[in-house]
């Protein structure tokens, strides 16, 4: 089973109580590559300026990553600037750069048509409707989003919504989109317009997953150390899609299982800086990790 | 096998955005005892000043809950006002007049003190020592405490905190006792003191139960509506304690499912005003909620 994943290729600034890093690697697309490619072969549509090194993508040409979805743009390739305090659930942008990324207007070559899992990254959610109409019908699809199209795109961000299989979500984004602060609640009024299940992220405090008449909680996994928390959502739908597309079957304990490697995997990249933790993550750490949180959860 | 509980008795003025209750029954030692009792006897040692109207308490006289501990004052039953926002996280205590609750200094009748499981509420540090040095050993000692008592007594606290087994407090109690954010972090630091186990409590996030060398994640049970926090912690406390009394042994897997029967009991509490949800909670319907949030945790 193959997965597409649309979305950005960056250049972060990263600066935490634990150190600092200049232009390094990042973007949703990128994350969630390196963990879906865990089990599957991923295909990424992005886009670089003419200066991006691709040198740093060689961990991921050498799995299962294909790149021929990659464009290469005039300009400077997208940027990105920001800050975490001690409390790692707040941050500032200290600057955006969009760049080529201005302009990404994402085609999706004709090898990659018939991926059977795709993943919409946050981004312009007019274009991830033009995704979804150059490819055929997946068997399943999955969405992000954030606070800018929020406010800036929501009728076309709901009309996204009906069109796709699981929404994952953070709880500020649901709070916001539906203006009920009962993640619950929210989530539910979310499910009528149309996916099959609700993913909602609450960073250190796990997530939840929501279906028409089943709810599922999951703790966060206990990392000691939250070095760098960037990227820490796309690399748990990358996990989560990754671990489903290595599934028979899409149902209730299969997408519970994929919540928590993606919670597993997500644990993993914050431990380092950029893609230091997450790059080398072989299979079998994961899933000894996954054992361990069985584990931590049993009673 | 029976429960001590020393703590406060109280009259709460408890606005939240589902409602408003004056002078409405309160304290951790009720909140607790209406917990425990629903597993085993409990044993009250409190003090109300002369205008309590005993009628109040009727529901608990006629269980299991025994109030010759009960001292009556001169003066007026201590009375808690407070305002709880939409997040009900946060609130504001609007006035606490301690009254007969000022000079309370427990004095544990002579038929009390070979009870085999002990909770000493948030009371003074000084106090708690004092109901220590009163009893005979008991099979279980737990402890609560709150912010004023972690500013004001600190060494009092600390040396309580080496003689009991288990402490049970929430997240900001313990950025603030041991300086640390990192919840696992913090909680190991004070497991060196002595303490068995600890238990963190998150609210809405769940909690963490901390041993020597395991630790244990529980969600919080999903409750549509949270009419008023008030006894959410002392009730988890009751039900913690109180599904311990009914096991055979004190082991990693029935402290797991005394935190379970905590956060489900705890669920009942905040449903309602008051003890409104609480008073005629029968022990089945704890059982089915705890068995809906297995069906809700397990993957």
């Amino acid at each position: 089973m193959s997965i597409l994943v649309v979305g950005s290729i960056a250049l972060d600034t990263v600066e935490t109580p634990y150190g600092k890093v200049d232009n390094a690697l990042g973007g949703s697309a990128l994350y969630f590559s390196t963990a879906a490619s865990i089990y599957s072969p991923v295909n990424v549509v992005g886009v670089v300026g003419s200066d991006f090194d691709f040198s740093k993508i060689d961990f991921l040409m050498k799995r299962q990553v294909n790149f021929d979805g990659l464009t290469v743009g005039e300009g400077h390739t997208f940027r990105w600037g920001g800050r975490y305090h001690e409390n790692v659930n707040k941050r500032d942008t200290l600057f955006t750069q969009l760049n080529v990324f201005q302009n990404f207007s994402p085609v999706i070559p004709k090898h990659y048509r018939n991926s059977q899992f795709v993943f919409l990254a946050n981004i312009n959610p007019d274009l991830q409707k033009d995704v979804l109409e150059q490819i055929n019908k997946p068997y399943l699809t999955v969405m992000d989003t954030m606070n800018f199209w929020i406010n800036g795109k929501r009728d076309s961000l709901m009309s996204v919504l009906r069109l796709v299989d699981v929404f994952i979500l953070n709880n500020e984004e649901l709070e916001e989109l539906t203006g009920t602060a009962n993640l619950f609640d929210g989530a539910r009024q979310l499910i009528k317009e149309g996916p099959k299940a609700l993913v909602v992220k609450k960073g250190e405090h796990g997530s939840i997953l929501i279906t028409e008449d089943k709810c599922f909680l999951a703790p966060a996994y206990p990392v000691s150390k939250i070095a760098d928390p960037t990227g820490a959502g796309d690399s748990f739908a990358g996990g989560f899609l990754g671990y489903l597309s290595t599934c028979d079957q899409i149902n209730q304990i299969n997408l519970r299982r994929a919540v928590i490697y993606g919670t597993i995997i997500a644990s993993f990249t914050v431990e380092d800086f950029s893609f230091s933790r997450l790059k080398g993550l072989p299979r079998e750490e994961v899933e000894k990790r996954v054992e361990a949180f069985r584990e931590m959860t049993s009673f």
